[in-house]
């Protein structure tokens, strides 16, 4: 029996626990991936915190690149673009597994599927140990999408795509065309500065950044935002003509109301960031009927837009810096170094290779 | 030189004035109408009373049907279908004309086109008099999306085609697929059950209908509603399910509240009601976001929309209870007394025959 080492989380303010565990044998329907590096997301930091509250305990990490090391003999073989896969692809696949058949897959939306598991945030229990980042091996269940990866595209590059990236190529499904418009995004963590390089890929006219971080927002500039714009300052006057998109990375508040006020004739808002609780967003109803402006909620994505994040980094990842979105990286076994760093340092993300 | 009557509004608590002008010749683009028929909207009530404001002196009324009197050298001789136009043939017309060519119609939202011109708003200038429904004739701008109605639908209903169904099939565009879902609509006004009789055609799983009036509540029935919500009792305690489409027609900010809070996963609302001010709504982000939910705003509507609106009344006027709208209607000398009518007795329209 293969064994392999995790990292266990048993609650916010308990030191982080590296054990040995002995890995199942994999379900016909699934496949076993050795993990090669995992980038640790915000929502990673505030389970650490204690901010978001998760079963413990769980294999923390979400955004991770692995290679195949097996495959359950009833697995289709083939990954979400039809390529074959074969032991020792290197991968990545959705942060969710849902029923495939279940109402909200089939009208698009397999992140609300039924029997949905989420990687990086479930329970350990019994012998279903094997499915975060922080940990030798991941086994994916039946209803995940799997893509390969090319072979020379970063490991720390590549473990975003499931999260950061995807998801902003959701938000760009849902803002519609893009090309030739003004987009305002607001929040330039690593999903702002993603979307601000999609959409100039996109072919958007006039990209403008917002944050209230000196720093973020130069990093923006990189990104391919037009301008930058600090919201704790008086910049916010210089924005000139209406916005066409709003797209608000950040959960805050003002953000977003900000985002709805500069919205011109037909506008669209893409809320994503907020997936915490905030104060009631002040929505005045008459403009955005007179206006025919649309406010779009995402969370996670769909099957379609991890495929399009992948095309996107496999083809962009050298026109913009992603290669210094980790600032740094850390063994499995200076996990509680690695979430140490990020707290104090507040990088875009520190990575963990295996 | 060609004259006809005009009921001029020179402002709230003036006096409504009959009074004869000269009709002006048509240029080459427009089409001069006999107007047959004009119902009074919710918007000449408010213009009236003075909640809302519009330069006068001007010729209220915009729901009008009328026949074609002249069809100018250069116009196309078709309707919005396609269909060849005729002297003495009824029509229907947009509530507005604007220049094709600009960006917003280009982009499918010609209500928000340059020039702009609205029929039953606009000031009396110099010859440019006939461009409401409370007179005998209106001459149609250049932009004026023009459609045939069938020669048997009455005129009471025909006149609210461009104005009330319209919107509601332009409600009914934003919302999507409408078929095997659970739908909401708030407000039974001629909107909200022009609304529920659309979305049973449209193949509606179940239609909850919802206001505060015991007399609407029972006629949304008659207009395919399945159930009766009144939202200023309990009863709201009875919606069970999750609601996939919200459709708000009444611009009450609790009614929109209300429908945000009832909507499920990748739940859309559909704001239109509120074309006036009203307290700002109160969104919580997080279940915007976490549900996948839009919510959209619809002033107006578009061409195809009322195409839509005319192909929807001519299948089904007789489907539903739709010659019971008008409950009185007035000749032209009348009008004073229809809008008291009106304002008094709060009918779902009253009419003017002309």
């Amino acid at each position: 029996m293969k064994t392999g080492n995790i990292v266990a989380f048993e609650g916010p303010e308990k030191p982080l626990i590296t054990m040995e565990k002995q890995v199942r044998e994999i379900s016909p329907d699934e496949i076993l991936v050795k993990n090669l590096y995992t980038t640790i997301c915000g929502s990673d930091l505030h389970t650490y915190c204690g901010i978001r509250k998760e079963k413990c305990p769980t294999v923390l990490g979400h955004e991770i690149t692995g290679c195949i090391e097996e495959i359950g003999s009833r697995h289709s073989g083939k990954d979400g673009a039809g390529l074959p896969l074969n032991i020792g692809d290197k991968i990545t696949w959705s942060v969710f597994s849902s029923d495939p058949d279940s109402k909200h897959s089939l009208e698009g939306m397999p992140q609300k599927g039924d029997d949905l598991f989420k990687y990086g945030h479930a329970q350990i229990s019994g012998e279903d140990i094997f499915h975060g980042g922080l940990a030798e091996y991941c086994i994916l269940k039946k209803g995940t999408a799997v893509f390969k990866i090319p072979d020379e595209l970063p490991l720390e590059i590549a473990s975003t795509i499931n999260c950061a990236i995807a998801t902003v190529a959701g938000a760009l499904r849902l803002a519609g065309n893009v090309k030739d418009k003004t987009v305002l995004i607001t929040g330039m963590g690593l999903l702002g500065i993603t979307c601000a390089a999609m959409c100039r890929e996109a072919g958007a006219a006039y990209v403008i950044a917002a944050d209230i971080s000196h720093e973020r927002l130069n990093t923006a500039l990189k990104f391919g935002a037009h301008q930058k714009l600090n919201l704790q300052t008086n910049d916010a006057l210089s924005i000139q003509a209406d916005i066409d998109i709003a797209f608000d990375m950040s959960g805050s508040p003002d953000a977003m109301e900000f985002g709805l006020q500069h919205l011109g004739i037909g506008g669209v808002a893409v809320w994503v960031g907020a997936v915490f609780n905030t104060r009631e967003i002040q929505v005045e109803a008459e403009r955005i009927i007179r206006n025919l402006i649309s406010i779009k909620g995402l969370h996670n994505y769909n099957f379609e837009d991890l495929k399009n994040a992948v095309t996107f980094i496999g083809k962009h990842w050298k026109d913009y810096p992603f290669m210094d979105v980790v600032s740094k990286d850390f063994s499995l076994e200076q996990a509680t170094e690695a979430f140490e760093y990020a707290l104090k340092h507040k990088p875009l993300r520190v990575g963990i290779r295996l």
